[in-house]
């Protein structure tokens, strides 16, 4: 199984996949520019190692050693001083890189540590900025399109991204990423932060050609609710329609929602059909976790996934 | 075995002892306010780790697990950023502390993660200062006696340190390390910085107690070279008369020294009877390693001790 995506949505996956199969590789979007991974990506000129640290802490053992190694990895620094903020496990990764010389080997031996149940790869091995065409950045012309760079401003623009590129354009896969899809039984695309997770993918040309060229089949998982900013006013079907805007020739075998995200039958049949033009069966499941904010639930989301590889 | 000091010198004796036994205990001074381990007291508030960390790395296992661990602990970020000279391992062992709440317990997860041969232990739990009194700051008025605070300011002053005291005065020690040191065969004191790191541990009363009253036998390991600052102008005898000025009912067994730091004879016998003086035999071996600056060389170091141990 092959996971991609970024940020808190690739660590659902993970969190969810590793219930369901011992095999299992997050690929991980490096196109960060905030908080702690953003600091330092520019005092260090590493990837910015934040998507990386959440997705191996998502894999880490089921004992005391993995559990406590986890929370170190992800236990975050808080003063007035110039640790603030800063993850741990992000100063190990970038460390090891330091050390190394090498992205993979450095977040293997993380791995190692965690006592990962899988591996975590970045899917290019240098660092990337996102660029997106935004409609309505000013309020007053909302049908103006700008240019907006960096996922920080890509992903709390007021504005309606329309489409995400890379900078610099068309970068080197991360080899290992590429094989992991082409070797997969399953390739999960989302969820995650639509533009600046899940799509950028897509915009590295070896990684896509071996999502579209793979053997595996693939799933896509819906977000269970739109992300202010990114994907305000998205139908469940838009995340459709924009996936297969950046990447017409993408076929899929499922797709995966919470049928909390469809406000009546009609959404429900435009997702269905947005489903079936991409080669693929709506997938309606109970995902989210019983809490104020829809998040996933580990346990259903793993259900939901095990129910899917089933059936195929 | 138990080894008493701090910084390069209790590297250099744990690296040693290591090799002559699988048991050996490092009990650190916790005085520094220097470097990284001063930045992060200060922003913190927490135990100054960098002693803590290069006496878990002196410790390090021998495998490609324990040898990569132990360079990622001592791995120092270089930036013109807010991470400038700091050591990973501190901020790992900085993270344990903040999330386990227990010095020792943090350490020892160090230590597993290193597959350390032994333990290291702070010798109190709580961050101490030290104050010293000095002769001559002023190198005007050479007989002017002035105190100053802190580990930086004193082991790098231009005047002459008379004595050192721990502020605050009589702090607690760790109950482990008082409990090492009872328990020992043999209590290992230097070398290292002689006021700041080798004579604290007579400052703090559990910890002298459990050093005079213990019935290990007691080990001096003398410096190779006098410490510009701390110790310049030292004959051989003074590490002993000033050891014996703190601590006036420490009676050793064997003082251990390299034969380069005796300039003749006269100076071998005054060191013989000082030595003779607290109970002791003068043991000399060649210890430096052959560099420009005189430093232990661990083999040497090791075969030294195990001569020392094997004729008692």
């Amino acid at each position: 199984m092959v996971a991609l995506g970024g940020g808190h949505g690739l660590f659902a996956s993970l969190s969810a996949l590793r219930r369901v199969t011992t095999d299992v590789t997050g690929v991980v979007t490096v196109a960060d520019d905030g908080g702690s991974s953003g600091r330092l990506r520019r005092e260090l000129g590493v990837l910015p190692p934040g998507d990386l640290r959440m997705a191996l802490a998502a894999l880490c053992g089921d004992d005391e050693w993995g559990h406590t190694w986890s929370e170190v990895v992800q236990h975050r620094f808080r003063s007035e001083g110039e640790l603030h903020g800063h993850a741990v496990g992000n100063l190990l990764i970038v460390a090891l890189w330091e050390l190394l010389g090498d992205a993979v080997a450095g977040l293997d031996w993380v791995g190692q540590l965690l006592g990962a149940h899988g591996r975590v790869l970045p899917m290019s091995a240098i660092p990337l900025d996102i660029e997106a065409e935004v409609a309505g950045v000013d309020p007053d012309v909302p049908d103006e399109v700008s240019t907006l760079r960096g996922q920080v401003a890509c992903a709390s623009t007021r504005g309606r991204v329309r489409s995400i590129s890379l900078v610099p354009p068309a970068p080197p896969a991360c080899p290992q990423a590429v094989k992991a899809v082409r070797e997969a039984d399953w390739v999960v695309l989302g969820p995650g932060s639509w533009f600046t997770s899940v799509l950028p993918h897509l915009q590295v040309p070896e990684l896509a050609d071996a999502i579209l060229g793979t053997r595996a089949r693939r799933l896509v998982a819906l977000n269970l609710s739109p992300q202010s900013g990114e994907t305000d006013g998205f139908a469940a079907h838009t995340y459709l329609d924009v996936l297969a805007a950046h990447a017409p020739d993408l076929r899929v075998d499922s797709v995966l929602a919470d049928p909390m995200i469809l406000e009546g039958e009609r959404e429900r049949h435009q997702l269905e059909r947005a489903a079936r033009q991409m080669g693929g069966r709506l997938e309606l499941a109970e995902l989210a976790a019983e809490s104020a904010s829809p998040v996933h639930d580990h346990d259903r989301f793993a259900q939901a996934f095990e129910h899917i590889f089933r059936a195929h």
